[in-house]
């Protein structure tokens, strides 16, 4: 199936809840995910997955065991897997993540902030 | 391994060649791939692996069996395996792939045109 393209602002513009990735493209197994996120994540990790972040808006830093990362526009950072890590973002920021499908937000930890998987926007 | 972050606009100013792929990341098994085009390439297909492109400055065009995608900045289309495609770029736009570790960018065909493979920048 060919998908139409996808323009990456415009689906922004669908959606203004925080820290609920959704879905646009995938490619082969992998997913690419926007997610708005705005104030202090929790802490998770996911063991069986890199998890990349590409900032599209704004800024995003990524607190990790020994140091914090700070992404601004069009900076990408992987997070490697099993390495625990804390997406911060002081003012909303808009974010793409690529990563295989399947793959929860919060990662080893289910709670409240677990946003539902495999939504297409 | 944690590797720094990645900004992208730096590591297009580090080569100036085009339709040459330069590896910035990888996910997994999959590599982000940055490349300046311009011209037309080569009809060609990946029978093996969907090619992800997301244009990060100026306008792609993907001719497919039977249609012709245009992308501006900011947008991404998933070429999915086994389709044949041809990029072209009227002026040079930059773009970044995102495919499997290995993937050749002539895909199916070899030749003058097939850029060496899993070159880093």
């Amino acid at each position: 199936m060919i998908r139409n393209l996808v323009n990456l602002k415009k689906k922004f513009d669908l959606f203004v809840d925080k820290w609920q990735p959704k879905v646009i493209a995938e490619m082969n197994d992998v997913q690419f995910k926007l997610v708005r996120v705005e104030g202090e994540f929790l802490w998770h990790q996911h063991a069986d997955t890199d998890e990349a972040f590409l900032v599209i808006e704004g800024e995003l830093e990524i607190d990790l065991p020994n140091q914090t990362v700070r992404l601004g526009e069009g900076e990408m950072f992987v997070v490697p897997k099993g390495v625990e890590h804390r997406p911060r973002a002081v003012t909303e920021a808009k974010i793409m993540l690529v990563e295989p499908r399947g793959v929860v937000n919060t990662g080893d930890i289910a709670n409240e902030g677990s946003a539902p998987n495999d939504v297409w926007i």
